[in-house]
């Protein structure tokens, strides 16, 4: 796909408010309780997001596959923030317990098929790496056989896909999965940069990864870490849709914390509007990702 | 070059305030007279630009290369903005009478080296095309001759040279004029994009354009028209020094007139801070783009 | 356009027997009056070129644009190679008198148009640019308004084009002739690289030319000097179309003399079925030109 | 790192003659038996390969990686060809019994630091994905600890490392090894395309991986399946080292069965010399990889 340069059109906001990683001790503002969580999307939602990536923690603040929980997010997000698009990360992210650094099983990450309200999106991550979290290496299986049964399941429940895609290969599994009939277009992509395992942070990585996506699908950039600000300017200048959040970046600028999700969030606007790009409203961004249009409120 | 991604470094603001073609009638509020231009500069070193680059025009708004319209402004500019890097670009424009379009001859623009006070750098262009403007066609010449001779004017005087490149041959020819020891590293880049008969404004262009330019190198660059503030957040993503002004697009945003170039340069520094990067100082920029300190001023 | 790589289809070779600039100095092996010029392209026919691209030279070798010339060499490879495409440079070349370097005038050039017979294509050069010759600097017109006129006389001689282009702005002037309704999809590209004022003969100069090459439309490189050999295989290998000969290099390989163009006819069909491809015959040649099928020959 | 273009040196041809996939039933021409591999090497090595990157079987002709069969195979190819850089692949390959298929652990991957003679180059695979084969999915396993590990054991018995990387992020891991003191430069890269689960086999994956290269590293291109041919002409204009063999492609051209390994190695010498560049002796390649020079033959 070529960048879109000349009428980039609405861009769709992303807010990653908390992760499956990184909680209160590496930025004491990122929400980790339910209440703390919806607070923040809804605070997202009124500054432009209108896409809660949700990942859940424990009455501790370690990450945790309850579905529960995430019925409890859902809810509160479909409550406060009218048309908000609900979107789970299947990764989950990792236990981190004493010492020892646990990501989820397989089996805990299909599970989510069973949150309540279904959320509008689930992710799929389209491949397979080691990566780092403090020291410790684990393994992150995507295998495609496990992605399709999983697609199969959102398919079912009639939940939408996000296709995060941390390299080259993953792009090109994801056609794939569309050769094999497992998703269909058009596609959905999250080009991830800066995770440890998957491709760096660089422009190059980014040109090369939006030069392979599909004609006809969307994307949006997914920046980790320091180059976030700076790469979040090119992401919005070539036409793409952008994620924030504490999730990705703990950081506003250099090594200062961000004070909020909202905050990051209310950058993002700040320089789509300067790049002369309108930020994309709840319905218009339910259309470009081709989900139902939003549901009915109940009467009150 | 490979766009510096990590710690881009501080970014020089160009304001390029009038131009050799269009006037008052496409918008208001583009300076014309020397006062006019002044003024605007000193509105626009206030907001952070460190570089005039200077076209001037006659009493009734023509393009003109008479030398004494630009002494008045570089003096003026001398006098009200301390430090201000002066800077002339030597195809003057074109001189529209009636219907008619006229270039500045060779003559007329190597003349622009009987300036005084002398500018801290006149502008090569490296490359010849042909341009339209107002449907008229007309030839732009920029022989290597020519510009070998300029450039040794400029040597004489102590004027540095900054190179406005338009396409992927003329950074090729300004190699070859370094090769013949005419031009000296590091080389100065201003990358136009978006000119009638140049290399058009879109990321692919830039990239490939960046990409050619060698290593220990600065460039800036300059894109015409609707794309700009598109492809800005793009360059001062990747670590790009900026140009903006009304002589490069008369509208703010979509076709939405620019209310001064100050309004501009406001917005250039918005974006450059909002992506981690800081504005550099007028003694910065000098020592960024190989110029002598500024100097003294005089004795009041 | 993507670099077609999985299926590139056959590929149509070109041979420049002789060009414009240098001659039996440089090389020997150069053919430069009809007959030799005639059996140089029946050579290289019989080796797998199916377009002839013809520059002609008069009896002391030097280039010209006299119709009558051209009109033999045309009679003579009609009449030898059946089918073979014949291609016209309007670009002509350069007169070298004594120590003189002159190029020919645009009406001179504009008098191509009366060779017959008429040739297939007719080259238009979609840009202008100073360029060097025996380090004499001249211009090379090409105006949009001369070529368009160029254009019209050829639609109506029933000529159809090939586009020569030097650089990423000359491709966006040939989408600005078909904005206007001068030239027609698909278009023809020829990517010259290495051209003096043109762009560089290099891997990136190639890929970001290729991608700017609007869909449907199809590319030959023409690649000069030394680089010549190792970028015909990147362009054998990416799908591209080839032309090859004494114009464009008078060396095979380092700086040993080429024997014939037919050797380098040879080399490159050589390296075409190496990598796969086969060679286009001239009517398939002619299909993928979108030229008429090819004349009846005479009954003898 | 920039594609070499103008002056690209000698080519290092690598022969992958056997590998530890398909067999026979692929190829009948693919050596299994010992015997067969080392008589192989040596038609390969008498063509210009200099590198042998060896696979072995077992004698029912599955994938084994019994040290005894390697050492072998290691002194056959030292007995017989003198100098040729002798490289064995970690990742090993697959079991193929009866209708499972099963990689090989992790232990049995580190064993292979005890064979003896011990090889000149040990292969890192810098990077885990899930990858498939006969309709069956398996993850294959490269963390960073057991790669340091297993590269702590090359250091200590003299052995020199090739990285193969399937993806961006593969060559970002090994630039993160070099960074802890693991690697150390200069690096020898080994860019596979076409792999199930690795970066598909197009010019984009290769420019992308190119440019992600470490100025200073040599690198060389494995392209597996049809698009060899056309990519291995792209990369050896680029400057780049090729690996031919039948672990590769088992086709010659389309769906043609190669004949032997030697017939794909004589190929590539030949599109190798066509483009201009000659072929690396041993005590060349064994200058250009790091490797000491060619061990002393024991007297007769």
């Amino acid at each position: 796909m070529e960048p879109n340069r000349v009428n980039p059109g609405k861009v769709i906001i992303t807010a990653a408010s908390t992760g499956g990683f990184h909680g209160k001790k590496a930025n004491p503002n990122l929400p980790e309780q339910p209440h703390e969580i919806i607070q923040s999307f809804h605070d997202c939602f009124n500054a432009g997001a209108v896409v809660a990536h949700i990942h859940v923690r424990d009455t501790r603040g370690v990450a945790t596959s309850d579905v529960d929980v995430y019925g409890e997010v859902i809810e509160g997000v479909m409550a406060r923030c009218p048309g908000m698009i609900t979107q789970v990360g299947n990764g989950v992210g990792v236990r981190c317990e004493g010492s020892a650094v646990m990501p989820f099983t397989l089996d805990e990450r299909m599970n989510l098929l069973n949150i309540t309200p279904v959320p509008d999106q689930l992710t799929i991550n389209v491949g397979t790496f080691h990566s780092e979290y403090l020291n410790h290496e684990f393994l992150w299986p995507n295998p495609r056989r496990w992605n399709s049964e999983f697609v199969q399941g959102c398919k079912e429940r009639g939940i939408g896909n996000e296709l995060e895609v941390y390299d080259l290969s993953h792009i090109h599994n994801a056609l794939e999965l569309m050769d094999r009939g497992v998703l269909e277009a058009p596609l959905h992509f999250s080009i991830v940069l800066g995770a440890s395992g998957g491709a760096p942070a660089t422009v190059q990585s980014l040109m090369a990864m939006v030069q392979a996506v599909p004609e006809g699908s969307s994307w949006q950039a997914v920046i980790l870490g320091r180059p976030q600000p700076a790469l979040t300017g090119v992401v919005l200048g070539l036409g793409g849709n952008v994620r924030v959040g504490l999730e990705d970046t703990v950081c506003y600028a250099g090594s200062e914390l961000a004070l909020s999700n909202v905050q990051l969030v209310e950058r993002a606007v700040r320089i789509a509007r300067e790049l002369g790009r309108e930020i994309a409203h709840v319905d218009e961004a339910r259309t470009l990702l081709g989900l139902p249009a939003r549901p009915q409120q109940p009467p009150s």
